[in-house]
C-alpha cells in the first residue's frame, strides 16, 4: 500500500480460496489487458472472456498469453460451453480448450435446457481435465429458481466436482440473483448459505451495490464475479472499508 | 474466427450494404483509437466523431488519418452541421469538410427547425459532392413525429440523394426511435419498414437491449448506430446468436 | 479549435476562477492518464484521485508526476481525510500530503459525524500549508440537510480557510445536491446561491442532465466535479452550445 492506515480489515492473498474477484473481459484490446494489469493485476484472481466474445475477439492467444504471464487464470464464459453443447460439439469444445491451453472451464445453462443429471456428467468430465466453475441461474429473467433448487443444484455440481459454483447475474446484475431492478434477492442469499460453504460460492455482482451487499453480509474476503476491468481499484476500497458504502461497517465489527 | 462452430448465421463482409455497424467516437485519444481499432476494426463499417466534438478534440486530423488507414470512413455528427447552419455558415461547413478530406457528411435537423425541403435541398447539394447520411427524428423527447411523417420524411431525404437514412436515438437511447425508458417504439418501426427498404435505414440502438430488439426482427444484418467503441465486439456476438439475448433465436430460424 | 464557428460563448482559460473543470480518476493506469490528458488535458482543471483509491492503486508518484508535468493539480478525495481522522492519525495524513508533495487537500465529513467546528479548525489547519477544498453534504442518501444549513456550512467552511467548497453528489450522482433519482434539488441550489457567490463552489454533477442543467442556470463557465475522464470532450461541448442539449440555449441568451 502507498501509505499506512491501522484497522484496515485483513485481505486474503493469493493464491486465495475467499476473497476472490473475478473479472469479466469482454473483448480488451492487448493494450487495455495490460493496462487493466498494470492497476487492478494483484488484486485479479481469474479473468473471463465474457460468453462467446473469444469467438470473435482477434488476438486471442496474444491477450491469453498475457493473462499468464501475469500469473491470472483465464476461463471462457458458460456460454460458449452452452454453444458448443447446443450444436452436439462437445468434442470440438475439448479441442478449443486444448488448442488454447485452458486450464479452468465453465458448466452453464442458462441460455438452454439441459438434464440436470447431464450437466453434473459434463461437469465430471471435464473436471478430469480442468479445473472446473459450474454456474446455477437462468439468463432469461423469467425463470425463478426456487432457493431449496439453487441448493440443490449448487451441492450437486460441487459433488460433480465442480471446485466452485457461481450464482449467475450477467453483465448487468438484473437476472438469477437479483431482481430485474438490481436488488438482491436477499431471502435466496441467505437460504443458499445456510447449505452451501460461502467460500465455494462467487457471487456475480457486477453493480456497485450488488457488491456493498455481499461484503457488509459476508465480509471483506466474499468471493465476487463480473467485475468490470475499471471497477477492480473501486471494490477493493469497498473490502477494505475505504469507499463511503462500507466506510463504518469494519470499523464497527472491529471495535 | 478463433475456432468453428456450425449453424452460425451469414454476416455479409465488408464493403457492406447490410449489417453496417456505425460507431460513434466521442472523443478517443489516438491511442484508444488504435485499441479500438485492433479489437474490433474488422466489424465496424463507419466511424461518427459525435455530435461537433471535432471542435474541441485535439489531434483531429491524426485521428482521421488512423481511421482512413483502416479503410474506415468517418463522419462529423449532425449536429455539427445543424451548427454551422444555424449560424448562416454553411459555405464554412463546405470548406470544413473539404480541409479534412471528409467523404462523408451527415444532414439531421434533430436540435433546429428547418422547412424540409431546405433539409433536402442541403442533401442534395452534399450529394454532390460527397456520400450523405440523412437523420429523421428530434432530440428533443417532447417532439414526437407521427410513423406516417417519418415515412414522408425519409423517402424524401433518399429521393433527395441521401445513401442511408439514420432514425435517431442519441447516444442514450432515449428519444426519436426509443421512449425516455429506452423501450423501441415498436409501431413506429413497423410501419416504416412496410415502406422503406430496411437496408437503406441505419437504426441508432446504443442500449443492448435495442439492438437485440432490431436483431430479432431484422436478422443478423441489421444496420445498427450509436454503437459505443467497446460494445462492438458485444454487439457481433449477438449478431452471431453467441450470446444470452439470441442464444436461441437463430438456432430456431434456422432449423 | 479545428475550424471556426461564430457565436461560441466564452470560455475562461487556465488558470481559471470559473469554468472549472474537476475530473475523477478512480484508478487510471499510467497510460490511460496519459490517454486522457492527450485528448481533454487543456480542459481540466484539476483531477481528484477518487475516495481513498490512491490507497490501492499503485504506481501512484509515477501517475502523480503525469498529472503534474501536465500543470494539472491533483488531491485525494475527502473520504482519505475522514479515513485518517476517524482512526486518530491526523498527524500520518500530513505526512501522506508531504511525502506525495500534494498542494491541494480535500476536506469533507460525508461519511462520519465530525462537530462542524472541528472540521473548519481542519480546514484552518491544512490552509496554512495547502489549498483546501472543504466539501459539503452527506453521501448517505437518507441524511437531508435544509438548505439554510447548507449556506451556513458553506461559509464558515470559506471562512476557515477553503479556497473553495465542493456540493456532494459522489460518483453516482444520486445524493447531496441530488434526489436517488438524479434529479437536482434544484430549490436548494437556487437558495445557496442567493447567499454564496458561484465562482466559489464547485457542484460536482457526472450524470450529463445535471451538467446540462448547471450549465444553464449558470452558464458555461460554471465549476462543476467528478466529471469522468471520457466525459470531458462532451461537457466542454456543452459549455459551448455544441451539443443538442444547450444548442439554442446561447444562441437565444447571445442574440
Amino acid at each position: 500500500m502507498n501509505y499506512e492506515l491501522s484497522n484496515i480489515p485483513e485481505r486474503t492473498s493469493k493464491p486465495r480460496q475467499t476473497g476472490y474477484t473475478m473479472v469479466m473481459d469482454k473483448g480488451l484490446s492487448i493494450r487495455e489487458a495490460e493496462d487493466f494489469l498494470s492497476v487492478a493485476g494483484q488484486y485479479v484472481d481469474i479473468v473471463k472472456l465474457g460468453w462467446a466474445t473469444s469467438y470473435v475477439t482477434p488476438n486471442l492467444k496474444e491477450k491469453l498469453a498475457i493473462y499468464r504471464d501475469a500469473g491470472i487464470p483465464t476461463y471462457f464464459g458458460g456460454t460458449l460451453f452452452e454453444a458448443f453443447i447446443i450444436r452436439k460439439q462437445f468434442e470440438d469444445y475439448l479441442r478449443v480448450l486444448d488448442k488454447f491451453d485452458m486450464t479452468f472451464a465453465e458448466v452453464s445453462d442458462g441460455s438452454l435446457e439441459m438434464p440436470h443429471e447431464e450437466k453434473c456428467e459434463y461437469i465430471r468430465k471435464l473436471a478430469s481435465k480442468v479445473t472446473v466453475l459450474s454456474e446455477v441461474g437462468s439468463k432469461d429473467d423469467q425463470k425463478i429458481i426456487p432457493p431449496y433448487k439453487w441448493i440443490a443444484l449448487m451441492q450437486a455440481e460441487l459433488d460433480a466436482g465442480a471446485w466452485k459454483v457461481i450464482g449467475e447475474a450477467r453483465e448487468g446484475g438484473n437476472v438469477g440473483l437479483f431482481r430485474s431492478t438490481g436488488e438482491v434477492r436477499s431471502g435466496l442469499v441467505e437460504e443458499i448459505l445456510t447449505k452451501i460453504p460461502f467460500e465455494k460460492i462467487i457471487w456475480e455482482a457486477p453493480q456497485k451495490a450488488q457488491q456493498v451487499w455481499f461484503i457488509k453480509l459476508l465480509g471483506s474476503n466474499v468471493n465476487v464475479g463480473n467485475i468490470a476491468p475499471n471497477e477492480v481499484i473501486p471494490l477493493e476500497t469497498i473490502r477494505l472499508g475505504l469507499r463511503g458504502d462500507t466506510f463504518d461497517h469494519f470499523l464497527k465489527t472491529t471495535k
